[in-house]
Order: structure tokens, then C-alpha cells, then sequence
């Protein structure tokens, strides 16, 4: 039986501010912890929107492409998503609905599995750039950043919500990327506006966090990060 | 077959720091996942070392017990102990033996089983004294600790080393217990001189960290503290 309540996340967003951002596990063997979830490709090559069992990979031109089972990934996070009763929200924007959504649940200390079907008036999001060797660090990588907007768009928003006691291993608070019904567009989102959309809430209680620990590049970063925060903070919001 | 690759841990170092001292997971429960490990007892009544499956509690006046399946923990981790080549040492410190870890193995950013049998010329311990509520918080909970100390004994050591990008979630760096062969001291270790002992470095290539995310006072808690480090660090070091 499929294990619903466990986030599993490959790598940390720690070793993407230093730079690590090689692909250290295949598709294959992350597609063996969930179904859905979020994460970015080798040579942090885009956006990643796990849907269904497919790694859609929205790139920096804006194409959208699926990853093959042997492709290996540096950080991403996926679960098994449990269908359950889905709230229907009309007419509310992305800050909006982070709200009601923290208020209505308590679930602030928890990780919590996020995702919104529907229509929406605006969707904007961005794409981090392919990255070549010697890669750079982060805040380097995400100076340039292509971004895209669509209106009227029917798709599904796939994401998490993180206590921010784990910030620096994964991003605090939410953290949330798109792909469209038509699979030609999509990305980490900045914001958006619902038209109509079902929204499912899905509480995980485990975070299995796995690190490459026989990776040479991972063993031998400082990931002991004094400006973290900071550097998080302005890479993801 | 048991899988000897994860450290299980349920609750969080942040909980305790919060004073969330009540148990929320059955013994029973936290041996699923591991016959070796460390952690605190309900009512933070001691200092938990896990050997061999068996949880010996040391409670504040020296005495050794042992819990039930039924009785409650708010925060332990635990592995299953895979035995390895182990490394002899002789007439080291704690200190030195840590460098000495940190410099042959490589795993700063890794997590790591500690596991050392064999004669000590002396453990020095102290023990978190239970508490009752309201709980105080930690710093408050922690301000008078007994302490405990041996000349030539021979036990188990048990602990972690742990990234400090999970600081907070869990102890950075350096956490280890100590239980005597006789089964009667032991602790939480705050030095000790090795006569001769057998060294064991597990690699972890996985955290599974377990939440009680229905429990009321975690999900009303506020656990995102700006000074967790000091109060950490304070605790305990």
C-alpha cells in the first residue's frame, strides 16, 4: 500500500545556495516515493511539476518537457497524493488563499501536501536558468530569471507548505510551482488569480529526507550557511 | 529485512526548547524503527539510551530503568545498529576523538550512528530532571541538572552526529549517551577519557522525521524561534 502521509525530498535547498547542483538520483528511484510533488532537473535545468507520475520540466524558454525515468535530479520533493474532499474556492488570489488556507488548517508546524485544480484568471510564474560547470552559487544562477504569464488558464497547482524550523533543508512556508491542463506551460509560481479551483489539503506527517552522502561534491561543500535565510528568502519569494 | 540506512526520529529539539515535555508516541511505535538510539521520556524525565532494542532510562537520581511499550516519548531517534569494522582507540578523549571522527570520515554534512563499547577510565553524564505541568521551558527545565561521573567502567556509547543545517530539528554536530555494562549509570555524556574501545560509524543516508501533527499543543505551539541556536547550544553543550 502506498505510503500517504511521507514527504520524501532528495537533496537540500542548502546545497543548491552553494552551487550542487548536479543531478545526484535518477527519476526512476525518486518516482518510488510519490506521484506528485515539485523539484528542479540537472544543471538545475528549470522547473520541475510532478503530476500523476510524470516529471513535467518547464525550461528557461518556457517549453515544457518530461523527464525519462534515467534523468537524475539534485532536489526535489514528492508524496503519494491521497484524493480527499476538495474545498471549491471562488475569486481569491494567491496571498489570499495562503492565508485562509494557514487559518483554516493550524497546520503551521507540519509539512502539508498542496493541490489546486482549476481555472484561474492569471498565472505568473518563473524558470531558473540551465547552469554550466563551474556552476555558480545560487544567487548568482537566479539573477536572470525568465518569467511568464498566461490568463484564463485551466491547470493544477502541485506544492508544499514547510514548518520554517526546516528552512535551509527545504523552503519554509510555501512553496508552490504550476503546469497547465494543456502540458505547454507553467513554472515556479510568483502569483496568481483563481477563478474557480478545487483545493486539497493533504497533512504529511514524515519528512524522509535523503542526502547523496556518497557524492564527493556534497561531502565536501560547507553547507553550515551563515546568511541562509537571507540568501533563501530572496531566491524563493 | 531491516533497513540500516535511515535515523528515525520522532519530535523535534525545537518542541523540547518550547517546553513540549509530554509524550506522544508509544515505545512500541519507536521500535519499528530501530533497536538503537537516543531520546528524553515523558515529562523530559531523563535521558534515554537504546541498546540492543532494550530503552534504559537514566532518571535524575542516577537510578537506571527501563520503559514499557506503553509508556510515551515526546522526542528520541533511532536506527538499526549495523555491525561494521570497527577502529580500536586507545587512552583518547571525547574531544579528541571527535576531531579525530570529523577528520577520518569526511561526514560534516551527513548523518552519522556512533556506536563505542569498551572500557573508560572516565564517563562524566548529567541528567534533564523530570518535570512536571505546566512544563517550563527547556532553558528553565535545565537550570539544575544532576550530575554523575565513573572511574574505570566499561558500557556503550550511543549517539549521532547530525548536519548542522538541521540544527534545531535535531542537535547539530556531536549527541551521545553513555550506558554501562552493568546497567546501572549512564546519561547524557559531557566527557569522558577512553581506556580502550571499539569505534563503529554507521552512515545514514536517510532522516525520517516523524511529527505528532494531530497533537493539540504541537500545532499550537510557536516553534519558529529566532534564538534557537544559543538556546541549543546552552542545552546541550
Amino acid at each position: 500500500m502506498k505510503d500517504t502521509t511521507t514527504v520524501y525530498q532528495h537533496g537540500t535547498l542548502a546545497m543548491l545556495v552553494v552551487g550542487l547542483f548536479e543531478g545526484t538520483l535518477p527519476v526512476s528511484e525518486l518516482m518510488k516515493h510519490g506521484d506528485t510533488g515539485i523539484g528542479t532537473a540537472n544543471d538545475f535545468d528549470g522547473e520541475l511539476v510532478i503530476v500523476d507520475g510524470t516529471v513535467y520540466q518547464v525550461v528557461e524558454s518556457g517549453e515544457v518537457k518530461v523527464l525519462a525515468p534515467d534523468d537524475k535530479i539534485p532536489f526535489a520533493s514528492v508524496h503519494f497524493h491521497q484524493s480527499r474532499p476538495a474545498v471549491t474556492i471562488n475569486n481569491t488570489n494567491g496571498v489570499e488563499l495562503e492565508h485562509q488556507l494557514e487559518n483554516n488548517y493550524q497546520f503551521g508546524n507540519s509539512f502539508v501536501g498542496i493541490n489546486i485544480q482549476g481555472a484561474f484568471k492569471r498565472m505568473h510564474t518563473r524558470v531558473v536558468p540551465k547552469q554550466s560547470k563551474p556552476y555558480p552559487k545560487l544567487s548568482a544562477a537566479i539573477k536572470v530569471q525568465p518569467k511568464f504569464s498566461q490568463e484564463n488558464v485551466t491547470g493544477t497547482i502541485v506544492g508544499y507548505y514547510a514548518p520554517f524550523l526546516f528552512q535551509g533543508a527545504t523552503v519554509g512556508g510555501f512553496h508552490l510551482h504550476f503546469i497547465n491542463d494543456a502540458h505547454d506551460f507553467g513554472g515556479h509560481i510568483l502569483d496568481f488569480e483563481i477563478d474557480q479551483a478545487e483545493v486539497e489539503v493533504q497533512p504529511l506527517e514524515n519528512l524522509l529526507q535523503h542526502l547523496p552522502i556518497n557524492d564527493k561534491n556534497f561531502q565536501a561543500a560547507n553547507l553550515n550557511l551563515q546568511n541562509m535565510n537571507e540568501e533563501i528568502e530572496s531566491a524563493e519569494h
